[in-house]
């Protein structure tokens, strides 16, 4: 069946959540939010394209930082409204250059630190 | 620090997505959503609890089904608006009976089913 990213279910604003994993380590990297452009950008160049809710904007990932993210699979879930993406990352995923953006856990009630910036 | 449940970013409707992944294999299981008092429930009782926005309810993971997800470790990403829980899945994570809801791929411009229903 040909797959048309306008089938996928988006929110009001037109966004759908997609997720980001490591296609190596299977790590989850990020989350953000994709239109039905950037899904077509996606799929077109192999270059994961966010929507920039704060810019408003697409966001090729890594275009400024380097830390590109070479698409390797484009997945959606059962409900079609949510999107996981497997990557084969360039340097860190996250802005605060950890590997991933999760890098905080929840212990005992406590907020622990499971990962330091990358040098 | 202590974490607080009201410490993380919320949408307008009070929700923050929350994926799940299978803490053995590292497969992504499923995104759905919590609300603060999801987030103070899954933490105090080691079992997932979602947010049903369909039903507006609680959804604690496999109550009906028994496909529960006990916690393993609850994260959340660097700008506190996106939950990452690590699980022990018993049985398949999605409604239809698929292992992950992220079953489908995108292969060449088809979709294109990654795996079948649990016996």
């Amino acid at each position: 069946m040909p797959f048309e990213p306008d089938t996928l279910v988006y929110n009001d604003a037109g966004l759908i959540p997609a997720i980001a994993q490591d296609c190596e380590t299977g790590e989850v990297l990020m989350m953000a939010w994709m239109n039905a452009e950037s899904v077509q950008r996606t799929l077109a160049t192999g270059r994961v394209t966010y929507w920039s809710r704060s810019r408003q904007a697409f966001w090729v990932k890594g275009e400024s930082s380097g830390h590109v993210q070479a698409l390797v699979e484009f997945r959606f879930d059962c409900d079609r409204d949510c999107v996981l993406v497997t990557v084969r990352q360039t340097g860190p995923a996250c802005h605060t250059n950890r590997r991933s953006c999760f890098y905080t856990a929840v212990r005992d009630g406590s907020e622990f630190e499971l990962m330091a910036p990358e040098g």
